[in-house]
């Protein structure tokens, strides 16, 4: 398959710079670019060096349009005072965001070990209610990202759509709604309910694509390339489609093995596997 | 404290042997007995080498009662011919059960990785249909056990109280319940709701006992101790004896460190955090 082949498909495939994390910006950039990768979607920490409009020139010289920027959140603090600080924290993401005219904040909402998980769920809706100024004024979206329940002791309090839908039902803000990965939820016996639900009221923001690799030898960073796992990606796909999303499909692996292969095979690889294991059409 | 010290919570103590893995079923019994701890709850592969009525003279001896034989089910497979052999196996399992008068068989399900869940689940209540006759004449119980959705590709496709609820409604036989593990279930939003409901038809048969550990470095080994991880197991103990439980408090932990270490050692660890860090009254 030629590597600058464009395609209608290839236009709503965007990638998350941590999938390529051993490439600075501006060669995942242009290694996206030339593939025909349509959307970049930027890690807070790809930005480290450079000012909002160096990377806003980088990304726009590229062609790239940026789904989100990844990630804000982790409001779940012990006092009042650290919350309130994680809340500007995200005000501030909030206009490196706007600056690289990204759709959206990602917020994986963080945990505090050992609090009650719906206390905790409680800050999060607090401190999203206190950015909602921010998105308005700013245009950029803010998606809660629910998490696999193996993080929920540190990393998120939200982890499933069902409580994520809840706090943006509580908010109803069209600003607020939910970036659903397929990693995250797949195993959810509620998972096609609650995407109907998403889409009866646009809230879903954001749709991400990986594999869960069997057997998965590390919490963290043994995420699949699609087609290399057990995930059911085009049956997802198809029903967060039927529920009306029309926005990015956008590819988050976060692997050591992939890290550690060479970057351009990996994202030929990327492409290849997004055309033929993420949609019934690809079978 | 005494490591001879019996109590009324002691007795209502059990340890499962993959707990003190290092140790023989005499060695185990031993240690436990003579630390007070009432009950042992057996895994198969702790039975290797002996007879049924060898090991149920080792667990007489030392005068122990048994909670569960661990673990049968893993009911998930390709066809209808591999799907009756594992059907088949759980038979020999509950005349295993049944020899050692274990009071009931922890089934964990199984799963197939790439299958639909809901599929399996459904050749889940089929397998445990097959065994209802066995396990009402020999007044074993079956157990099913959820397991945490990390496992939902290749170890369960059940992976909330939810589904086995459900599962134990629709086959509606005294003996068919559920085994609780906090480490399974804590993090499940409906956690309260689900053990209220699980007590309304007495449906609760086995409760496990283990913690978070934070950070979790093994998908499989790194179970914390009682107290050294992030579950509020008190609370979760609380719950299920309001809600009428009155059997064993198995402590089951899986862990690379804890099986390097001095077992009796860390026994006397076990009982001390059983009276310290699982019911309200040990604060």
């Amino acid at each position: 398959m030629p590597l600058h082949a464009k395609s209608a498909d290839g236009e709503r495939l965007a990638v998350h710079t941590m999938t390529t994390k051993p490439l600075s910006l501006a060669e995942a950039a242009e290694a996206y670019a030339s593939r025909g990768i349509g959307g970049i979607s930027v890690w807070v920490e790809t930005l480290a060096g450079l000012t909002n409009s160096a990377a806003k020139q980088i990304i726009d010289d590229a062609g790239l349009k940026v789904p989100a920027l990844v990630r804000g959140g982790f409001f779940c603090a012990a006092n009042e005072h650290d919350r309130q600080e994680r809340v500007d924290h995200n005000r501030r993401l909030i206009e490196t965001a706007a600056a690289l005219e990204a759709e959206m904040l990602v917020l994986v909402v963080g945990a505090l070990p050992g609090q009650p998980l719906d206390v905790q769920r409680g800050w999060v809706r607090d401190g999203i209610e206190g950015l909602l100024a921010e998105a308005q004024s700013s245009g950029v979206k803010l998606a809660i990202e629910p998490l696999h329940p193996m993080y929920a002791a540190d990393k998120s309090c939200i982890n499933r759509i069902t409580e994520a839908r809840q706090i943006c039902e509580a908010i109803d803000d069209a600003q607020v709604g939910v970036a659903v990965d397929v990693y995250h939820v797949w195993w959810d016996p509620e998972l096609s309910d609650e995407i109907r639900r998403l889409g009866e009221t646009n809230r879903i923001f954001g749709f991400h694509l990986c594999d869960w690799r069997v057997p998965t030898r590390d919490l963290l960073t043994d995420r699949a390339l699609m087609g290399d796992g057990c995930i059911d990606i085009a049956g997802i796909r198809g029903e967060v489609e039927a529920a009306g999303f029309e926005g990015w499909n956008e590819v988050e692996i976060f692997s050591e093995e992939h890290w550690a292969s060479d970057q351009g095979e990996y994202l030929d690889k990327i492409v290849e596997r997004y055309r033929t294991a993420t949609s019934a059409a690809g079978h």
